[in-house]
């Protein structure tokens, strides 16, 4: 289950929630393992998901009619109980035999239509005795106005905004989760290594771009992040491949992760194509220890501000004395930026079962960009790398 | 240029606006050109896109620190005056030399820094000397509250809701974006014909999904809409790839499209494995003809209304006599579902420049899904196709 169904109740408890209910497309398809294309593509389109505290009820999903299909198909889902709402024509023919997948969509169909997505949720609140309880709405994923409209059709009931419980509770990540994203950064690196296959003199930074693409697909995993620059442009952060054709001596910096089973992959990796300048050897190096200094001392009870400071004086202290940043790095799930960030004002402090970016890029216009980004997940003892590579510059020989 | 600046001043003028704001990633692009990376990726990132009313001052693109270089970097950015918001390092070292686009990056982090997003905004309009005007702001964009505060921040000013406004203005296309809608239609072709070379009993629709996905990938593309059912699954609308092997007789339905340089792309086609049985293709022509019946009527000044009776009248005359659908296609541009939707309650006239899925859809469960999905542009004297083939079944001989 992608869901840590033990901490949502825990947190429930701690803020006095009767039930929670997510709106935006993470937290319902974490929530309730429910995938909603609509929601994920475009703004506007509602899924939700009902999840009572423990012995208020059971859990309920809130999805529109014309995507009841891929909730009887996933295997992720854990929720039976369903509200649809909407009109949708699928037909059926007199005659024809039914297997289970068939079954279940025709159930689904056959429930009551609640019109709206609002008028499904509250409906969904009132079965369950909750319309005069406290409810945790996740404001983020509604339209304007529909959180007061909610408040307006339960009069009796508290309704407090939610999006930090469910951003507290998905910080801590169930063992599938951690799966997908080894997978996702897995992906990544083969990805990078597929573009570094063709690099060398003439060939553009697009034909690399296309090149680690194609490989993420071919993999599974759908592109998001694919930062990669040569020469100058690789000091640009959210540098997007462009014309420019490699030469000898650039620096490639790949800022990149795509998104398998829903999880999102962000790792770096520095190459070079020829021989590296002292500079940036030193520079790399400095970075890469920042990075590691990070991971050494990660573990659960350890203030994340104290991570940032340690890292951050590390690259100071091995070779570039003027290193600024706001931050060293974010966790990383369904959302590419998960509880914790590593800022110097965080006060979160490191859990067993976060799963991290550990990042310490440098950007230097004219000259270059270097970073080094790995994904981790924190143990009982410190923390298990999801990398397959390690962050040394890959030095090209061509 | 994205915006269709004559129809936006236009709209524009009929609700006696001053100004309008983009907040939504999609108006944001589709006004400025600009593509903020975060935004587009996550809810919470916030950049907008201020367009005072002719007249009433120059344009201005409020950014995030952390994504000016794609500012400074990107062909489709029109606006030159920015608002800059919140802290980001990026160092320089004396001595380098820094071509135009860095010394463009150099300036743009040189602005002074506005703290907030919304202090940035509030700030550019009162600039513009628009403080005390009629300002339609997107409000779906923002983050919960923001809207009001805004409405605070300003409160000499008439601020009022405007995603209608935008939508309106981004249903007529300008060219540029009219050749990025036929590339993002045609790499969905593409992208069928690679899955279609593979498919034979035996083949997973698995891998289907990712002969189609890579090829858009490898066409420049981004994976977006993949729904790929074979047999009974090709029933559901919104299947995803799974485990099952194609057989022969199968049904291959694809309602598929990724999107390119931010444009998307649906459309549909049939493959069946071997011969077709007659009822197949019996229900494959008339849903054919509803589409070609709609493609022959849609011209500039027809109603939708009227369009979706005839397509739907067509495919039960022509041998699905129950058919039944909520629409007959919609809208597309840099959104999946753009104005106006072909609904039998919609009141809009076509317009030359609209772009249109136009697509007749049937879902029978236990049997299989058919479906005929083409991307058209409505020209003076009719429609001018996106496709490169017709949807006609594709009948495979393996």
């Amino acid at each position: 289950m992608l869901l840590n169904i033990e901490r949502l109740n825990e947190m429930m408890a701690r803020h006095g929630l009767d039930a929670i209910v997510a709106t935006l497309p993470e937290n319902v398809t974490y929530s309730s393992g429910y995938w909603a294309l609509s929601q994920w593509v475009r703004r506007g389109p509602q899924s939700y998901v009902l999840i009572p505290a423990p012995g208020r009820g059971d859990p309920a999903i809130i999805a529109t009619t014309s995507l009841l299909d891929q909730l009887a198909d996933q295997d992720d889902v854990w929720i039976s109980k369903v509200y649809r709402y909407g009109f949708f024509s699928v037909e059926q023919t007199s005659g024809v035999t039914l297997d289970a997948l068939d079954q279940r969509q025709l159930e689904l169909y056959q429930l009551r239509d609640h019109g709206t997505a609002i008028n499904a949720l509250c409906t969904a609140i009132n079965d369950c005795g909750l319309g005069e309880c406290v409810i945790g709405l996740d404001e983020l994923g509604l339209m304007p106005g529909n959180f007061e409209e909610i408040r307006a059709r339960l009069p009796n009931a508290n309704v407090k905004p939610a999006l930090e419980i469910f951003r507290t509770v998905r910080a801590v990540k169930t063992p599938e989760e951690v799966n997908r994203l080894r997978r996702a950064a897995q992906i990544a690196e083969q990805s990078i290594a597929s573009a570094l296959e063709i690099a060398k003199p003439g060939v553009s930074e697009r034909e690399l771009g296309l090149a680690f693409h194609e490989r993420t697909a071919r993999e599974g995993g759908y592109p998001v992040l694919g930062c990669i620059g040569s020469g100058p442009r690789s000091a640009m952060p959210n540098v997007e491949p462009g014309d420019r054709k490699l030469k000898y001596g650039d620096v490639i910096r790949f800022d990149v992760g795509g998104r398998y089973q829903h999880y999102r992959a962000d790792i770096s990796r520095i190459a070079v194509l020829g021989e590296p300048t002292d500079r940036i050897r030193q520079y790399h190096r400095a970075l890469h220890v920042g990075v590691l200094t990070a991971l050494e001392m990660i573990r659960p009870g350890v203030k994340t501000s104290d991570v940032f400071e340690a890292a951050v004086k590390a690259v100071q202290r091995e070779g570039i004395p003027h290193y600024k940043r706001s931050h060293v790095g974010h966790g990383i799930g369904i959302d590419g930026y998960d509880v914790p960030n590593l800022t110097p004002s965080s006060t979160v402090v490191i859990e067993e079962g976060m799963t991290l970016c550990v990042e310490t890029p440098y950007y230097e216009l004219g000259s270059w960009g270097l970073q080094v980004e790995d994904m981790i997940v924190v143990r009982r003892d410190g923390i298990e790398s999801l990398m397959s590579t390690d962050g040394a510059l890959n030095i090209l020989d061509r």
